[in-house]
């Protein structure tokens, strides 16, 4: 299984995804969100794991370089996340790197931590995708979804523990949804914390802890959907 | 693949499970409390899916008879519920029938509509179970779970649009799991509604649809928990 970069671009910012090629004729292509680190091995993992399943994955890049520590990560990904017009134009030349590299196949997008907050501001944003899926992403917005953009089905699946989507964002995001009349489905786990699918999820901050059950559930539930909007 | 009757009582009341073997060695029993209807050919038809999936599950009897229309079932349902010791005494007994057909295995216990309320009741109770699932269940109970009662993990599927456990029984139903310490996983879907899992659902009744990706997901869920507690 090998990765092959795409290069992209939004502007002038020289992007690269990451494709991975399943064995045989793909399903469907596939965005995969990384957290606010961009790419790791614990996502790298993940879009292993689609292609294994016999989909087209890629990884997309939101800053066209590796942030060297987690403050540079949080400077660059505020950069992007302050705008929601420059956020999402950047989400949509990863779609677009991944339809041209894959044309007519089915799209759907996962995301993790920020990459999970990345989906749901492309579903709605109205994108052509099958399927988004938030593995503990954030939940806020700063521009809500306007009745009947969302065009994709969403998953998401939500440590309840999870101090950065409290029960208020859940609550919020639910009634955003409902205005928006999407169609979603929500699996919430008790005591599970931010960065719930990430094994490397370094100990010492009360926020995070991987959790290997809803870890394992989550990406059945992943699978399971998949296997329903793809036809 | 055949049902067998399995007589029980609660003191002088007769009751009937109706248990379906699967081919090999079980992996699990597993006790099946039906709607308020009693036993109905859906209900029937988890059990089987349940027997083709390696378990031993036991329809269980909630009145030791079958309620001739709608009325009649919510009259003795009301007598059942109404008193949470007289609710348990009767739940465990099936709990016990099936040990006594099935002994020295993990056990689990599903159950739909007044059967997913049901299984929470026993989990609540401290029942020991591997697991309970509710689907389309109502959340509000009589006697809240004590602190450290719960032992059964918890899977609970529910339509967000059930008018019969709305969004206010969901974050009181978070709320007592919490102060229970419990450990479950809840999965809500957009627009769905009271009785999801049926297929034969009346129309009719704007409380209640069938919903076929409900459905599949939440069955999905289930063996992929069971999978997992089930070792």
């Amino acid at each position: 299984m090998q990765t092959e970069r795409i290069p992209y671009r939004d502007g002038e910012l020289v992007l690269t995804g990451h494709l991975i090629r399943p064995s045989g004729a793909p399903r469907a292509a596939i965005a995969v969100f990384p957290t606010i680190k961009n790419p790791t091995p614990a996502v790298e993992a993940k879009a292993r794991a689609l292609a294994e399943a016999g989909y087209l994955p890629m990884i997309c890049d939101f800053y066209g370089a590796q942030p060297v520590d987690i403050d540079e990560a949080y400077s660059w990904a505020n950069t992007l996340t302050e705008d929601p017009a420059i956020y999402r134009t950047r989400l949509h030349a990863a779609l677009a790197a991944l339809l041209e590299a894959a044309p007519g196949l089915p799209m759907a997008a996962i995301g993790f931590c920020m990459g999970g907050q990345a989906v749901l501001e492309l579903a709605r944003d109205g994108a052509d995708l099958a399927l988004v899926a938030s593995f503990h992403g954030l939940l806020e917005t700063k521009a809500p979804a306007h009745p009947g953009a969302v065009k994709a089905r969403i998953l998401v699946c939500h440590g309840d523990a999870d101090p950065l989507a409290p029960r208020a964002h859940v609550l919020a995001f639910w009634e955003e949804m409902d205005r928006a009349g999407a169609d979603w489905h929500f699996h919430s786990y008790a005591g599970v914390k931010h960065s719930f699918t990430n094994p490397d999820t370094p100990a010492g901050n009360p926020a995070l802890a991987y959790d290997a059950s809803a870890d394992r559930q989550s990406w059945a539930a992943l699978l399971g959907l998949l296997g329903e909007v793809i036809t």
